[in-house]
């Protein structure tokens, strides 16, 4: 059997790597952006939209699915894979992030969480070794532990709690998968989450504890949750150099499309956000040149693509202005379109970087793309 | 060049038949169904997956894409199939129902119309002249004429004052249309409307004087109003059968997958209707043993697709669960694959017609249908 993960080239001018996950549905090409489809479906596009943009894994949300329809319809599906018709792999958060933002009441102690639907109020206890079992249930080919992932700003010692915490929940959370069979017949890889907020002594602390775990893969959580974007960079590259290279990294929740790039020169592997998917139902598109907000008047008559140089399904048979027209009509065939474009436009710069990475280019690759882009703070 | 509608066939023992409308954008066999795209978008699909269900024809409104984003910037595009890239042919209604009932301070004179638009209360004045060359701009391949549509109950003198202005405004239009150039090269073809609300005297009144008129094909309108079902049939009868046979006849906006059948039978070979989409997207489908609502609870674990013996692009993939999980949790996908299914049901209707009437077996058909099918109304 192969390795999870295969490392095949690391840049030597800065820690871009490229390689590729294995796993049962199929190969992940390294480093990857993952569309979310929170609800088990990726907001307004079928699998067939997915799979010709060349999606090669996708994000599903583990609190969401929990509260509806519920793990044991999944399961009864026979995994989220025959559930929504996706054959490639698929990601689940631990749901850790919407516990605490989402649901109402929510209350943390050692043995786990207590929250309230955010649909109905119900009452409801997890224990990281329900989480596990609840993902494993759903059928996710990569599963996250259940983590806290602190607000910015915090205190230093709120900071330091919840990062133990998060590490003593993360070996619980091994032991449980440890114990739960097989029950699709394939892999489904744990990763650990470093957290530590904004704590440099708690990001290695975090980082040693779930090393020791030795998990497959390891997630860098509890950033670009609103600390300054420098310090993000800061965190991402502390916390990725403390794990060990023969495991794929995984930035949780970032972001734009100079983030990606950023990170990746960071050594991170594996990224999620709804920025390309939320941005293009607000009719906000991007570019190799930047962002373009299609419902200006602006491009009213602006016949052109998109984007000219862009080979994505949108680009090559609608133009700009009947874009805008959908958007402003509310329609949701200007969602799909804006949400295949802006997905192909996030997974092309992936597949750009991973072949820079592997020519030995990737420096050159990055002074080439901030040289024609212009950054939403710019 | 073919004749615009060539008749290939009429049932022996109903009044249904079969034939083929030629357009420079594609032939439409008939009887047909043309799925309602208002905003020249079939809501919540693309063309691609319109192209895929073997939509032949579809739908756009003059009266929204009038307003937004105006028949100017449809005509900058090169016409509304450049616009919204759809290769095959469109037809418009005239907006006259709109200008009723959705527009705010209507006026109607001999003259013309006067509104308000609903979107900004801007005023508005257009002739039929107008409407004809707007529809001529938007670039449609069907067109109809201004016409009004009485609301159900109307009074007689009522009736009969918009029923002989409806015909003048037709005479109007067609004269109209007779000076307008082709813009783009194609032909569009200007229908004639038959109205009267419910009294045949004015039905027959106004078969006459648009018959003299010499339309290339006739629409009936003014049905489907509220008036009772019964009603609705005798009146598509007998306007059907004031028809020359040698020209189409539309029944516009028909309706239920009964009533396409029923209609058929009285001679009709064009319908339109926003019940499979709207229906869709609240999660109503339409299957040959009736209609399903997909949201109901027993359909949680129902891993089937939504109708077995269905060959649409949803029922390949999906099944009933998956599609109540979507609708119920508001997600597009839910209204797009249930979108699918209910405009491939509907096409998929029409083609069995069609099959039936050229092989002489349309009765044994519609026998068939009805035992099997379990109606709203049963």
């Amino acid at each position: 059997m192969l390795p999870f993960f295969e490392l095949l080239a690391t840049d030597a001018k800065t820690g871009a790597r490229a390689g590729v996950l294995h796993t049962d549905h199929g190969d992940i090409p390294t480093p990857i952006f993952m569309p979310v489809g929170t609800q088990a479906t990726v907001k307004t596009m079928t699998p067939e939209q997915l799979e010709e943009i060349a999606a090669a894994v996708i994000l599903a949300n583990t609190y969401h699915l929990y509260l509806r329809p519920g793990s044991e319809t999944v399961a009864a599906a026979g995994g989220i894979h025959r559930y929504m018709s996706w054959r490639r792999p698929v990601l689940t958060d631990s749901g850790g992030y919407q516990f605490f933002s989402l649901a109402s009441l929510n209350k943390i102690s050692e043995e786990g969480v207590a929250f309230r639907s955010h649909l109905d109020g119900s009452k409801h206890f997890l224990q990281p070794e329900d989480v596990v079992r609840i993902q494993s249930e759903i059928g996710a080919d990569l599963i996250m532990p259940l983590d806290e992932c602190m607000p910015y700003p915090s205190e230093a010692e709120a900071a330091a709690v919840s990062t133990a915490r998060t590490s003593r929940w993360a070996a619980r959370c091994k032991e449980a998968h440890s114990e739960l069979n097989e029950q699709y017949g394939y892999r489904q890889f744990l990763f650990g989450i470093v957290q530590g907020a904004t704590y440099p002594d708690l990001r290695r602390q975090s980082a040693a504890e779930l090393v020791d775990l030795d998990m497959p893969g390891y997630s860098i959580g509890g950033l670009a949750v609103g600390e300054p974007k420098q310090e993000m960079l800061d965190l991402t590259e502390l916390s990725a150099g403390l794990l060990p290279p023969e495991r794929p990294r995984y930035l949780m929740g970032v972001g734009f499309p100079e983030d990606l790039i950023r990170c990746v020169a960071r050594g991170v592997d594996m990224f999620d956000c709804v920025m390309p998917t939320r941005n293009a139902r607000k009719g906000t598109l991007f570019t190799r040149a930047g962002r373009l907000v299609v419902k200006n008047a602006t491009f009213m008559r602006d016949f052109e693509p998109v984007d000219a140089n862009c080979a994505c399904p949108c680009c090559s048979r609608f133009s700009r202005a009947y874009l805008r027209h959908l958007i402003k009509t509310g329609e949701g065939l200007g969602m799909t379109l804006a949400s295949i474009h802006n997905l192909y436009f996030y997974l092309d710069l992936m597949r750009s970087m991973r072949e820079a990475i592997l020519e030995g280019r990737f420096e050159e690759f990055q002074r080439e793309f901030f040289a024609g882009y212009t950054m939403a703070s710019d």
